[in-house]
């Protein structure tokens, strides 16, 4: 089978393999699509060195159908269409013990912290897949993964019906999170500094509006002086940072979605004036994977609008390099093109 | 009567004047006791001089008994102990409109954007009034308003019995969050970096760490590996608020209760990667003043340890200078003392 690893350097590189039976209590995948995310392209960048050794197959946003069982393992059939929820938690830390098994202090995040999904075939545990419906394809089901990261943040802010929500970054977590507060019932308002980014925001029916013109102004009249009831940070900008607390009302909700490396000036006095409430949003819980397979099955993620294109394996190092140029929303892996297994 | 001015130039003067009688639908106080806090000394350093202009009469900490009623006050006696919530909303902003009546968007703080209780006789709305237990001794009063800030931030942390906190700051109002934190069932520690501070906070019967030791690894052993429920940054240190965060357990809660008038650098990192909760705390609620009430009536806080000294009016000047340089944790002002009305 053809696998694609992260070799250093910047560099992704195409290899064949010999694939693997699933162990017990694994399932082997025939991987179908991968998406690309802000991840991977860190990874790329050598950033997360100490944590992704070079020769890792990575990759985590994906679909496809079961081609192999393991022993002992039981309610599902070869040809399931699948994805996975790549956490796998140790069930023992303080935080799995509380009840946040998908924050474990002791995190495996698969496709990172362990082998990916950007290989012809993949076996995982059993007990991280999530079942596919037929009606949604798999090129859709690849947006599971970030769908379900959108859902986080939308359920972590408890954004109700009604309610208007701020969102700083037009990018595809930008975008899956304005649809998703969308189809949770808010009214929303995404700030994007790139003209090409807006146009393909406002063809998708949101009001999107140049980070460079008054937005707190914009907001202030829009909510008839209240403020916004959340505001998602997803544009990773230190100004976004410093900025985002003008957008909130009073007891407002502030969600940082967006990694932000280095600590960042936060305006506290205005956090404390208004009672504001920032909350940290990391990866998903079972339900947002369910919510997510829903919401793209229904057609109210415009998953088409999102990806860009497709490209088969073996060209890889072009959908990163299009990616850090920022000229693509969501670029998927064709993972079977090419494959002989 | 005597009253306290704010003179502009790091000085208070103390005048003879006229009390003038209440208006319709207030009450006429004769002020017992007056406790500084750090905005009085903030508003004497100049750094509030955009919103409070020299010769206001200022003070928001107090007890008295009613001495006349005006117009139209039902439900008040000449003589009750009473204290004062010293707030006054418009009732028609948004915040108000959405039950956040105490973070008014237009709000008066009433010793601050009004005048205050530093005076012989101080009129108010009856409306502001709290009504006070004859067991309470109206110095022990004075400390109703501080203790509802503590009340406030230690039930806007939602912090349940059992639950571990973690104080950073051992002045005045960080004693009052842990002994109130404390009375609802909390296990508290304190950190300060003041070693006489630390031996007071120790006599109150409180775990205190010295600021400079390795107090996370400390927290981090106190709590099994888990990391604290609650962190409280009460220092104002733009050190404290960047550490803050390496206390809080997985979905933690840092509660912002010191003023940072600069935007500060927050650890976001670590807010995402634990979802932490980050919430400002501003002032209180009418629930938090009967709450306060009630803890300094039964002798859960510490007042008489709280209460470094009573000073007469006419030293006002020496009790803040005495403040100023850190050397006591609260003074009260003894108001009627050489009043003559
Ligand atoms: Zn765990
Ligand atoms: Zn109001």
């Amino acid at each position: 089978m053809l696998a694609a690893h992260y070799a250093g350097n910047r560099t992704m590189t195409v290899g064949e393999s010999e694939p693997s039976p699933p162990e017990p209590g694994q399932v082997q995948i025939s991987v179908a699509y991968n998406g690309i995310c802000g991840t991977d392209l860190h990874i790329l960048s050598g950033h997360m060195d100490a944590r992704v050794a070079a020769s890792a197959i990575i990759g985590h946003e994906m679909s496809g159908t079961i081609s192999a069982l393991g022993e002992g393992v039981e309610g599902w059939a070869i040809g399931d269409p699948v994805t996975v929820m790549p956490l796998a938690w140790d069930g023992t830390c303080p935080a799995c013990l509380a009840g946040n098994r998908h924050i474990c202090q002791n995190l495996d995040f698969v496709g990172i912290d362990s082998p990916g999904a950007l290989q012809g075939r993949w076996n995982v545990d059993a007990g991280l897949l999530v079942s596919l419906p037929a009606s949604l394809s798999l090129q859709h089901a690849a947006l599971v993964e970030p769908t379900a990261v959108a859902v986080h943040d939308v359920r972590r802010a408890e954004l109700e019906p009604g309610q208007k929500a701020v969102v700083i970054g037009g990018g595809p977590i930008g975008v899956l999170i304005a649809s998703v507060a969308r189809s949770f019932g808010g009214e929303v308002v995404v700030i994007e500094l790139d003209s090409k980014r807006r146009e393909r925001i406002a063809e998708l029916g949101f009001t999107v509006l140049d980070a460079r013109d008054d937005t707190v102004a914009w907001v202030e009249e829009w909510t008839q002086g209240a403020g916004a009831d959340v505001v998602f940070e997803v544009s990773g900008a230190a100004a976004a940072v410093l900025g985002a607390v003008d957008y909130a009302k009073v007891r407002g909700t502030l969600v940082v979605v967006a990694i932000h490396p280095e600590p960042r000036p936060v305006n506290l006095q205005r956090v404390f004036w208004r009672e504001l409430r920032l909350l940290g949003a990391r990866v998903y819980q079972r339900e947002d994977f369910d919510t997510a397979v829903a919401l793209l099955d229904s057609g109210e993620i415009p998953a088409d609008a999102l990806i860009t294109k497709t490209v088969p394996l073996a060209e890889i190092q072009s959908a990163f390099d299009a990616l850090t140029g920022g000229e693509a929303m969501k670029i998927l892996i064709d993972v079977q093109a090419g494959q002989e297994i």
